[in-house]
């Protein structure tokens, strides 16, 4: 935890906040935090600032906190991703949130099982917490929006341009061979603040009717080598190379 | 399973290998070969190649293999790894062996908690199968070379030069500014085939002695932005930009 995130409801008009729990305990216990200490905090979907330790009864701890004036903008990355297996599905959501998606759209594909779509995994009460736990890592405030469609094709056609505003479409398709890094440099070269959405398939891809339908929606199929990758691998190692290509 | 691997022991003097056990269930139940039909094969250090199913008895299957003349090269990456927690390593083994690494040299460090050594996910027996698990996925033959190190003054001043060969030695530092990409860039453009040695720290870093011994050995810091990643994030998200920087 490398920033302690605070919802905007728990700071008094004085910015004081009271806290117990696992932050609390983490403050005290890993950061060895005494009284007139500071920790760094975020308001979820605010700005950063620092909060200097108040009282610490037991487990307990007070902070007055300060924030900057600006909060951090959203990642330049929308993610379109085909749900995998929840036991995947569960370890992703704060690694993504950590790398760092301003929306993850997770969709249904032929080769996405049935089952995956009912499992607590994909709901808020056990999605947020890890999506909080990536930012407290990561430092970011902005909490990915998240939205679960189960018609691909309705999706595609209807939904997306409202969903995301990203300039550049990209698709990982291991038969492609068009790199990432030329991909985004060539939109960057039109555009300085072009945004990305990265599109990941299910374990075994997209089936050819899937890909047809993105490509119609201006997909660009990009690829990553000779080596083909899980889904829950490729999606992180996508992740890193497209913020570094936007970098 | 994207290629089934062998160990040469199975193969009998005419090339054919009788299957049962999980990749004869995978051949028959997900592939869903018939009698005639070829699968793609790979022996353990050695070249890839083609099995055609002969028989297929409940669930054993005959496989007539023929290899390729070549074994493919080892991957051009080393890892370096502060022990991670067990169970972060148990996930870890099979992606680091799908992104590609030559040789694994796992250490202590101070930020490494001591029953990290302890425990059966540093065993061959639970690693070997993960390792093996990630090159069929990869359809790589090449397995990683696993070292573990206790001492980690003695491995870096007086081991690692036997370890590993690589031209480029980087170490992922949170506070360091220079991006992967330009770093082996210039190492590239010294020795087109050039290879690197990715040092990566435990949870909370390495302490200033440890980086001044790394410093010392000539590993130059790289850093990936202002967002800082779990180790195993980080160690993934690495692995794929140095190997886009190489290729």
């Amino acid at each position: 935890m490398n920033l302690v995130l605070l919802e905007a409801g728990e700071l008094n008009a004085l910015g004081r906040v009271l806290l117990s729990g696992p932050r609390a305990a983490h403050i005290v216990n890993v950061l060895g935090a005494t009284p007139g200490q500071t920790v760094r905090i975020g308001l979820v979907e605010g700005p950063r600032g620092v909060g200097t330790a108040g009282s610490i009864e037991g487990n307990t701890v007070a902070l007055d906190c300060v924030l900057e004036a600006e909060t951090p903008p959203r990642p330049r990355v929308d993610l379109l991703l085909a749900v995998p297996r929840p036991k995947v599905m569960r370890r992703l959501w704060s690694q993504l949130a950590a790398l760092g998606v301003s929306r993850i759209i997770l969709t249904n594909a032929e080769r996405v099982e049935r089952p995956y779509f009912d499992t607590h995994v994909l709901t808020p009460e056990c999605y947020r917490p890890l999506l909080i736990e990536g930012l407290q890592q990561a430092r970011d405030t902005r909490l990915p929006t998240v939205s679960i469609h189960r018609r691909f094709k309705v999706l595609v056609e209807d939904e997306l341009d409202a969903l995301s505003d990203a300039g550049l479409r990209i698709v990982a398709d291991p038969a492609a061979t068009a790199p990432v890094r030329e991909t985004v440099s060539r939109a960057l070269d039109q555009d300085r603040d072009a945004r990305v959405l990265l599109a990941v398939g299910p374990e075994g891809g997209w089936n050819a009717f899937e890909l047809g339908l993105l490509d119609a929606r201006g997909f660009r199929r990009i690829g990553m080598g000779p080596r083909t990758l899980r889904t829950d691998t490729a999606c992180l190692a996508l992740l890193a190379l497209v913020h570094d290509a936007l970098a």
